[in-house]
């Protein structure tokens, strides 16, 4: 047997004016707010913060469409990181995904660093292979990521103004 | 997107006539006596216990050729139940395994419940497709996850027969 292991990633990083405190409560307390790009809206979001735990989103479409994603969380340590996957969905079930929308495996590695007074918010997001991570590039991974990254820092910028001293 | 999550499952149980802690411990505490079916040896066990935790093993054959095992933790709960897979290594980087020996991804999860004054060892290993399900059923996983359980209850129960009142 030999292995592999180069991760195939890819990330996306950005500063957010705000404590990772709180950029954690709006990342897990109101996730359906900013989890998908405008037009787009996320009416479901089950989520079990802890090792194993469920995580499921229902993105809708403009048109009305849903896009259902199952997956578990396999590391949560508040305010600093989060890991999930799609490799599995809840009992670790194994997953095999298929059809026209994302059809491969990934891991995501969230980290929220304190840096000055904010946060430096990066997602890594790993692939079982070349192919998949090319794929993810061009369904346009850097232009999704980044503009969620830019909703969550919005909100997350916005509580933190409003609890600022005057 | 669809998913699919039937599990492709291969399982085995024993009844152990030795209490949870002492079986929990002999697992995860004497690894290298039991986990490869004698004549094989384990002289290398690398188990870092928490969700994310290095799991890596070289088991020796008795020709003097290394095999080495690369995988996480993905749920440990001591004395109860541990979720291990070689999806990953250690930092969530995703594992492609290729070569002659085991080719395939897996998830296993062993639980140890109560049963009188003994333990019900169960191991159910979950494969992402059935073509990797068959290939570890052909490779021997019945015989060779039975022995190392037969080698896990014959190091447990000499334990527990020692340690009980005369």
């Amino acid at each position: 047997m030999t292995a592999t292991d180069s991760g195939h990633e890819l990330s996306i990083t950005r500063y957010i004016q705000a404590p990772p405190e709180t950029v954690y409560r709006i990342y897990t307390e109101r996730t359906g707010e900013w989890w998908a790009p405008k037009p787009y809206a996320t009416p479901i979001v089950e989520w079990d913060l802890r090792p194993g735990g469920r995580s499921q989103t229902v993105m809708k479409s403009p048109e009305g469409e849903d896009m259902p994603h199952e997956g578990v969380f396999l590391e949560v340590v508040p305010n600093e990181r989060l890991v999930f996957t799609n490799a599995f969905t809840a009992g670790w079930n194994p997953q095999v995904l298929t059809g026209d929308g994302c059809d491969f495996a990934m891991v995501a590695i969230v980290t929220l660093e304190r840096e000055g007074a904010g946060t430096r918010y990066t997602a890594r997001v790993r692939h079982w292979d070349d192919a998949a991570r090319k794929r993810h590039e061009e369904m346009g991974f850097h232009e999704g990521w980044g503009i969620v990254a830019h909703q969550l820092a919005e909100l997350a910028e916005a509580e933190a103004e409003a609890k600022a001293p005057a």
